[in-house]
């Protein structure tokens, strides 16, 4: 066992030997949630704040899930509610959360390095639930977790990434991920959302759909923001579909074994068919398991678990 | 004891033996609430997600209250913040939350039969907190629990349901509930809000509130929603209270020992004078006590308790 | 130990023994916050309700924090949410709170005076999170520990407040706290916030904020509320922060040893400069520290673990 980070604010840095501490943490305590009493007393007298700025129901009922099953005592601060970060400096407001010594700051932010900037600037760890367009690392473990689950190993896999990339939080930590685990990544999506000079970060860009799609063992989704189709990023929601929907035709031309991912919510008919995402290809489900177990390993390694019972 | 159901969808459909299991049961649990160490172990380690897409204080704070009460650990979803349901399907929704392995959804929905329609989709638990205009069958048995605690029994008690039963959940859960126990039912109100064929429930229709109350052992009042006042069910408030409001002079014809019931919150001057609501037969916030005491005693009875009792 | 209240609605009445009373146990649970299981069992099976009428994430947060830490159930109720009010009075809504049978009510009012007509009304203890613009009791309290952990005394001290008196409740229950522990107060501010016969309460008023600073052992920056700029209280931010925002340059006219508070969240360049708000003399975060520490004891005292202790 390797981690002794204090924070998670990315992808980017993790090791190799890190990310597989994390996953098979995240293996062990899996089954917890698969038991009759789904608690665990780990975490008892933790303090763990969850501090959304954006919404995020999804997130963040896992993390609470996550913390609650290893007996933390959780407290949810969301955007709507947050009078506290009216008129306040993002700093002040954690320093003034770090003043109430928590554990640990679970947080999302529409500011693309909010966890960055705090984890310098406070004492309790940061977890990293998503901030702008560039990281959301428990994202991109919950999904390596279910490669590594569904496929023995991610190292060598040909893993596809399709649609918006250039504007993903989640495309940006998963090829992060993915390259450090030595997967083979190729990303396809309409011009306007193919970062340029994208091939640095070691991924090929396929020209179409079905390019991507042929020979791949993994099959990643996007999300269509429907929020973003104002900026003119694709001529309409019926193109995107026609050229970059996954269909139930364009599965006959993948492996066998593919599996079929998505960090959901799913605009169904959009990024694909709804035979697809209830297909016998479509780990979707287990992603959203995964993602309690991921997050549990999280706080469990972060607030020390590893160390103590290195010290036992 | 007699209770081996996984969902509580509706009153519809419950027999007599069951009910009188929810309530015995519910009255042996609600002697915790008095104590001064409010919490029992039974529930530890299990996870309920209040999951209300319709906003509702009152019967979400009654939830949480009696899961925590029995050590459950649970996780609230709200209308306002529950960006889960945006551009998702409500299956979808359900089938992500039943991926956290929670177990039992306890969940409050604007669409009538939502509860039914999820509890043919996913595993854990439904609790029907109230469908659209469908059911509301914890509302309906924390009123039965008041009734057979007030009046010994339920069989053969005249029963008179007061206001708009054409567009209550609560009127219909009750009505069901009352009729399943043998009780005798009157309803009264504004023609338009008397369905017609009411009489196929077994239900008698008074022609005004006077003779609703006369001989009645039981009066349940009806909230009147004034945000459906728009839709002209009833010309203005003021005709609604001078016709079917309770006042302290009508109270004068009804039995000594009458009991008057609603299922909060009450538009004072509307429904019943003040005088009423505060008065001697009132037993208004006997049904709030009562509401957490049922609620422990389904948490407790879906989650296998009596089973497991059965067991050892 | 000296205290047998069961409810705690204002500054207004506590003795000083009862205010060292608190102050004490504040001091001896503090460390728990510190402590790597932060968590005591001291109030389990309690129920604590979060009644925010008002928003306020701040406070709420230091609340649930204090409850969890001595192992309490906690149950939120805010504004938004609070469909429990619509249409509902206060003391309805208190009434049926109050049937669920919790052990005390945190409430927050945009009212003054609403806890102190509940607290009438309900057997729970009620616990004021702030009335309107009346009083704000926890405030002063953890005011009150931080100039004395920080001075080892505050009997005598001279301290000088400054903002808007008139409409702070901030102020008015540090005024009426700091006189019961026998410390000068001095205020200063805008004329239109200086409330007229404010003398009366044994404050002295001085002309301008350089006389309030020379010589105070404690200076207490008021937050300008920018919503009530509307009102033309005073001329224009940049106006009031030239003549009672703290800068630098006026600090070195004060006590070398000077404390300087605010109950935040501070406007950075209008209430003080940043230089002040991060300086040496800074006590903001302890403040925030003790917050919490001062809602503990204070849960800790009104559900009466002094009596009981006293019983053992």
């Amino acid at each position: 066992m390797n981690f002794n980070r204090h924070h998670l604010l990315g992808m980017k840095g993790l090791t190799k030997e890190e990310i597989e501490t994390i996953l098979t943490t995240a293996e062990s305590l899996k089954e917890i949630s698969f038991r009759d009493i789904k608690k665990v007393p780990t975490l008892r007298g933790k303090t763990v704040v969850n501090f959304f700025h954006e919404p995020s129901t999804r997130t963040r009922t896992s993390f609470e899930i996550a913390a609650k099953r290893l007996s933390a005592d959780t407290v949810s601060l969301s955007a709507g509610t947050s009078s506290l970060v009216k008129g306040e400096t993002l700093v002040d407001t954690a320093k003034n959360l770090e003043a109430m010594n928590p554990d640990i700051i679970v947080m999302r932010h529409s500011m693309a390095g909010a966890p960055h900037l705090l984890s310098r600037m406070v004492k309790p760890s940061i977890l990293n639930a998503g901030d702008g367009m560039h990281e959301h690392p428990t994202q991109a473990l919950l999904d390596l977790l279910t490669i590594r689950e569904k496929k023995g190993t991610i190292e060598g896999l040909k893993v596809s990434i399709i649609g918006d990339i250039a504007h993903s939080r989640v495309a940006r930590s998963n090829i992060i991920g993915l390259k450090t685990m030595r997967a083979q990544v190729t990303v396809a999506g309409p011009p306007t959302m193919i970062p340029p000079f994208i091939e640095t970060m070691g991924v090929e860009v396929a020209s179409n759909l079905q390019e991507a799609i042929v020979g791949a063992d993994v099959i990643m989704m996007l999300r269509v923001q429907l929020e973003r189709q104002k900026q003119m990023l694709f001529p309409s929601l019926r193109e995107y579909s026609r050229f970059f929907g996954l269909t139930v035709d364009l599965l006959k031309k993948a492996k066998r074994d593919v599996i079929i991912m998505h960090p959901g919510p799913i605009n169904r008919g959009v990024e694909m068919q709804s035979e697809v995402a209830d297909g016998p290809y479509s780990v979707i489900l287990d992603q959203v398991t995964n993602g309690v177990a991921v997050r549990m390993a999280l706080l469990y390694l972060l607030l020390g678990g590893n160390k103590s019972e290195m010290d036992n």
